[in-house]
C-alpha cells in the first residue's frame, strides 16, 4: 500500500520546535501575534481565519483580525496595512487573496513591511525566493511542501521534481525553493501539452491547480512521491484535493507516497505561518 | 543541415526598429545614454564594453565608463551607483558582474534605481520577472533568447524547454519568461541527474553553463531548437560555446535548429541592453 505522508506527523514536529521558543518570548514580555487582513466575508476565508485563531490559541500565539468590507476602497486597505506596520506588537501579517477586482493587489502586497509579510506576498520576499536569497519570508505553502519531503526524508537533490500549477502562491515559488535544494524542477500548467507522460517522468509530483481530482491513474507511475496542494470541493460539496487518492494510490504502490486531503499540506500551512510568525518575533527580539 | 538561427539578423531587425526611435528622441534634444560601471580591468569587461561602445555609437546612443579600482571600498562603488541615479543624462546603468569578493553583490545592485536598471539585476526587477509583472527590465541575456525565439518563429507555447545552468543571469530569468509564454520549462544543473534524458525530451533546449563544448551529441535529438548561451575559451584560447556544434548539429538535422557561437545569442545581448536604454529614456521623456 501507498505511505501516506500524514501532516499531522509535520505539524506535532513544528509545534515541538515552536513551544519552548514561544515560552521564551513570553518570558520576556512578548506574545509573538499575527494580523490577519480580510476584506469582505468569503466563506473559505472566515473557516481559516478560524482554524488559524484556534491553532495559534493552542500556540500562546495572538491574532488580530483586521476586517474590512469587500468594497472599501484602496486606502481604507492601504490605512490598515500601514496600522500593522506601525504595531510593535503585531509581528506577522496574513492578507487574504484574491482580493476584490477593484483593488491593485500587487500594490496592496508590497505596503506590507517584507519583515512582517510571514506569507511571502511582497517584491522583496519574492526576489528572495527568485535568487535563493531569503528576504522576509517564503510563501507559507510552499514551505509546507519542504517540511513535508524534510520530515518524511524524501530526497530531493539531484531528482527531478514536476510542479503543475505556476501561480506565486505555491507554483513558482516552490520550484525556486526545490531548486535551492538542488533538485531539477519542472513548472507545468493548463498550457501544457502531454502533461501525463510529464508527470509520469518525475521523482516527486506536486500538484497545484485546483482542480478536483483532476489527477487519475495516468499521471502516475510506481514509486513516485506525490504532494497534493489542492484544497477543493467535489460536486457532492465533499472536500478533496487534485489528485484523485485512490486511482493515485493503486498506481504508486508501496514504494510510493502522497499527501492526504484533508489531513496533508493544508494543516501544516498554518503550522508554518505560526513558526514565520514567531521567527518575525524573535527577530524584532533580539533587534 | 541543421539552420542556423544567426544573431546577425535578429540585431538587425531590433536596429531597424531602434533607429527612428533614437531620431525622435534626438529631435527632442535627448541621447539615450549607457552608463557601464565597473571595478578592475577584467579582460571580458574591457572586451564587452569596447563592444558596446561601438554597437551605441553606430545607434546614436552615449556609453559613459564609470571605472572604478578593483580593490575600492563599497562606499566608493556606492558614490558611483548613487552619482548614476541622480544623473538625468544617464537613462540606464550596466554593472559587470562578478564584482570582486569584498563587495556585497546583491547589496550593490540594490542600490541602483529600478527605472535604470537595464539589465535587471536589482530586487525589483527581478521581482517582476517571477512574478511575470515587469518592473524595471528583465536580464538583456535572458530577453535575448526570446528575441531569437521570436525572430525566427519559433513557438514556445505549451512545448516543452529545459534549461540548463540556474543563475540570476539568465536560468532562472529565462525560465520565467518562458512560463510566461506558456511553454513548461525545466531547470536543471550540475547537480541534475540523467541531464541527457531530460535534455533529449524537450523541444527547446537552452545551455547556459559557461563550460566549453559539454553538451555533445548525446544531449540532442532530430528537430530540436538549441540555443547557446555560453560565450567561452577553449584549451587553444578559441571562442566557443556550451554546446559542441559540430556535434549537436549533425543529431539535429534538417529540422533542427541551433545558435553559433559567436555569432548568435552574445551579440542579440548587446543590442537588447541599447534597447532598454532606448526605453528607459522614452519613459522619462514621457514623464
Amino acid at each position: 500500500m501507498v505511505r501516506l505522508l500524514a501532516g499531522r506527523e509535520v505539524v506535532d514536529s513544528l509545534e515541538d520546535d515552536l513551544t519552548p521558543r514561544v515560552a521564551s518570548l513570553a518570558a520576556r514580555g512578548i506574545t509573538p501575534t499575527l494580523a490577519v487582513v480580510r476584506m469582505g466575508e468569503r466563506p473559505d476565508d472566515l473557516s481559516y481565519e478560524r482554524t488559524a485563531a484556534r491553532r495559534a490559541a493552542g500556540l500562546g500565539i495572538g491574532v488580530r483580525s483586521l476586517a474590512l468590507a469587500a468594497d472599501a476602497p484602496f486606502d481604507e486597505l492601504a490605512r490598515a496595512i500601514e496600522a500593522v506596520n506601525a504595531d510593535a506588537s503585531v509581528h506577522g501579517c496574513l492578507m487574504f487573496r484574491p482580493l476584490p477586482p477593484h483593488i491593485d493587489e500587487a500594490r496592496a502586497c508590497d505596503l506590507l513591511l517584507p519583515a512582517k509579510d510571514v506569507d511571502g506576498i511582497t517584491s522583496l520576499s519574492l526576489a528572495g525566493v527568485f535568487a535563493g536569497a531569503p528576504q522576509g519570508f517564503p510563501p507559507a505553502t510552499a514551505q509546507a511542501c519542504l517540511e513535508v519531503l524534510d520530515h518524511y526524508g524524501v530526497p530531493v537533490e539531484g531528482k527531478h521534481v514536476v510542479v503543475v500549477g505556476r501561480s506565486l502562491v505555491i507554483g513558482r515559488p516552490v520550484a525556486m525553493m526545490l531548486l535551492g535544494r538542488n533538485a531539477s524542477v519542472t513548472l507545468c500548467h493548463s498550457k501544457t501539452e502531454d502533461l501525463e507522460s510529464l508527470t509520469r517522468l518525475a521523482d516527486v509530483v506536486i500538484c497545484a491547480t485546483g482542480r478536483p481530482r483532476a489527477f487519475g491513474a495516468a499521471y502516475f507511475r510506481p514509486g513516485q512521491t506525490v504532494l497534493d496542494v489542492g484544497i477543493n470541493f467535489d460536486a457532492q460539496g465533499a472536500l478533496c484535493g487534485d489528485v484523485d487518492f485512490d486511482a493515485a494510490g493503486s498506481v504508486l504502490g508501496d514504494a510510493g507516497s502522497i499527501t492526504p486531503v484533508p489531513g496533508g499540506l493544508g494543516s501544516v500551512t498554518t503550522s508554518v505561518t505560526m513558526a514565520h510568525v514567531v521567527q518575525a518575533a524573535e527577530k524584532i527580539a533580539e533587534g
